[in-house]
């Protein structure tokens, strides 16, 4: 699994009383983003509150992801859990309904010393088969991973082979390259980091961004593939406000309102989450209209 | 209820295989702080695993304490939960069983704004008419309330009548003093922070400390009380390496360790959670044996 | 030399132009916190503008600040310079004209090692007898000595003798407490901790507010001394206000401020500090009419 | 003054025994920069140790250094002062023996308010017609300005043509860029971030490192603006290492044994600055010979 690109990430739709995943609006969802040039699709993660879903839930939105995308393109499928026992038991569910990879975030309440959180990878890896990327997003997640750390796992757990860092710091992935001598392809999670993950070496960009701002994304990656720095910054720089945009009001809630002022509604985030304010959606408003 | 004095942590005792709580060895474990003269139960905090128990176990917990204290003192129930929904399922069952009041944290994973926050106790008072104390931790939930969001809860939401500040800032709880003109019941949830809470004013300190130190956190808020200060100043120092020890290696791993040394087993946390390893147990044994 | 209760910082008036220190109300200054009870004065600390004074400055400011004082109490004189070679020359001065004690703060521009500082104090205390007290403010120095450090520099240079530690983190004091098993004297530096730090054990409380407070601060440290908490939280909590202001809005431009509004006119902060704005004496006004 | 590529910083020699600048190794060192290709020389920066200078070190150093330089490229000269009349005082005197313009940093002792700063600019700028680079490095200076006080003060100061910022983040430039819509040339101050810096736009790297890696860092600006983002990156990475090991180190320290180990003794730091120790010298060691 050689993944480079766009891995994109979806929403959870919700029906309108938000009881329950809305399953047709995932799949409009998932299709606008193949349409889009997207080169993975990673269903539950952040922007997929999957923290916020039962694991019924969880389960509906996993399978029907992998049956839309049909292989056109791999599926990803988010992990955060608290406990060891429940992540394995989502990673089971993930390899029996045919999904590529697994993205797995270990999440605290009680800080987890670094022979924890290999333990917890090493204990789902033993269970399940499928390549794994690691997941570092301490502002999410409360757990933050050392670039040792990471590549400490990647040296020990063969099926860990990606990793998604999302901390915002470029210098985080400078160590993970070097540590590992650039043998561990690191993807970027940061929205506001795009640009400079990718000239940093960065095998891809991690985002709910295509979900509003179309195949400029992919774009961005393209440009800096074929060197041509002036047309990648321009672009950038272009997307760049609504990128923090979406990154400061928190995803589900600012991705969710841009669909729907973009003429698709896919209800709100689920509660204590709101949905974004007038405020907010004047400010998207004026952002999406640029483009 | 004017709650002063000790809130004791009991600890949630699993089985030796770890799959299910052992509710017999929470009862001895309750009836421990009761023999050391805490003022109050919280059953099912931090300290108690809640974030690591299904909600079944949950439950059992739950209700079990509630029985075993059998009115002796209050009894205050522990909700983390991250949906709104979760919360209030929780509450209910709290009330249903006859607990006196609950102290409700709100989880986070994506940042939540402080109408969000506001919401969320709301919601939950909404529905159930026990008493509430706001528990702000962000360190192992995520959300930070400041004291002008408190003290507006305080102010808008009757059922809200106390705080447990465990910022381990004593600025908070001036802070808290202040905006409220000292009527919000304010209790100390940091450790360390024992001796300067109740100088400060706090009613009372939230610890799990009488697991291990029997009646020493008691005494030394009789002795605030009372004036001693050297007095409560030498009961302080004595308690405070076993006090930091307890809270750098997190709560439930050490205060379960504690306890095994001291002769009574309540099994492992949960995984990913670890039991405490040699070092630790090197070092909390010396630690124990200054008492 | 053992020094508690209050240690009094006066500002260094300025003449009208702001082109030299006005001795005459130097003195006034000074007098004013005799009067009020204070236990020892020093000049030339953070309060007094000592980094902003040119070295002829300085030593008139130190000359007549002990020719003022006169024996009545001691005279602690403030170092803070960069280098080693101009923290000795000041050092050697406070010895000429007959100083009681030092205080003596690192001043950063590039970060300093450990052994760095500990080679500071080393110089200093070679050429000069004069006890020293460390002083710890990172916020003003850019320099933070942990409690390990200043415990090793108290165990290694007999000269030093106290710490003042303005970090506003009580643990730190806790630290120091248990490093040096209670013998090295500290004194809290961080004026919204004064009724905690007291209560800790702090030997006193170093602070430039009795220059507005009179002798409310001196009375919080013998309520405390007496064991009357009660007393002493009130008045602590009736100060506070104040000390969070003068804090926040920076010790020399707010003292100043509040001198000027209570008819003692000092001149203004050097620049690029300036004179308190509207909004600040409007604050300071109110704050200074409740007592 | 339309500068693009490397700025290069000389450290300042002093003679064997310390007492003083040497100015014939000054001029050794500044040449060697030149002959790497080096686009501005700015000497008395933060790597020239311009805070433990006297004012008269100082001057002989910014003279002499023009004198050298002789107009093959321009010299901007480092001033860093607390007070607003000793930069005034050192901006001057640049004007006077021709230096192309200045970089400006306030320093803290205590904390400066917006205006203030603004104030300090102006004051200067009002007695000098020079060009000012701002300068914001918080982690030397203790002061940290926004993105948008720099951005106000280019549109407000028409000296203000240029800012080095050197905290690291790259978010930090991303909003000079859309603030000033592209037109204030920012350079990068940070080594470690130097490749992703100019892939988002940065006109140079303000940089030491030129002392011990000769043509590298120029190679890499120009290779990021041929669009060889390939070659870029593998330069980078190369000279990472020795980059994040001056940083850390601290780069009067670090820059001056490097030479010194490269057979160019040029002296130590000043105190209580040390030079660097067996195991610095060992890891340095390492470092320069992948060269």
């Amino acid at each position: 699994m050689k993944l480079t690109g766009i891995i994109a990430y979806p929403i959870t739709p919700f029906t309108a009383d938000g009881s329950q995943p809305d399953l047709q609006k995932l799949a409009q969802s998932i299709e606008l983003l193949l349409q889009n040039g997207c080169d993975a699709i990673a269903p539950l993660g952040s922007t997929g509150e999957s923290a916020y879903l039962s694991f019924a839930e969880w389960q509906q939105v996993a399978q029907h992801s992998v049956q839309v995308v049909a292989k056109r393109i791999p599926v990803i499928i988010g992990i955060s859990e608290l406990t060891t026992e429940q992540a394995i038991n989502k990673a089971r569910f993930a390899a029996e309904i045919g999904a590529d990879a697994i993205m797995v975030i270990p999440v605290s309440y009680w800080k987890l010393t670094d022979d924890e959180i290999f333990g917890y990878y090493q204990a789902i890896t033993a269970e399940v088969s499928l390549p794994v990327m690691v997941y570092n997003n301490p502002a999410t997640s409360g757990v933050d991973m050392s670039p040792e750390l990471i590549v400490k796992m990647f040296r020990g757990i063969p099926q860990i082979t990606m990793v998604k860092e999302s901390t915002g710091d470029i210098q985080r992935m400078h160590k993970i390259y070097q540590l590992s001598s650039g043998e561990l392809p690191f993807y970027n999670g940061s929205n506001p980091l795009a640009l400079e993950a990718l000239c940093a070496g960065a095998s891809g960009w991690c985002t709910a961004a295509p979900n509003l701002l179309g195949s400029l994304p992919k774009e961005l990656f393209n440009q800096v593939q074929a060197g041509d720095l002036q047309a990648a910054k321009d672009n950038f720089y272009r997307q760049l406000p609504l990128l923090n945009f979406i990154v400061s009001g928190g995803l589900p809630k600012t991705v969710k309102a841009g669909l729907a002022l973009k003429g698709f509604d896919v209800g709100q985030p689920r509660k204590p989450l709101t949905a974004a304010n007038e405020q907010q959606l004047a400010t998207l408003t004026r952002l999406l209209n640029q483009f």
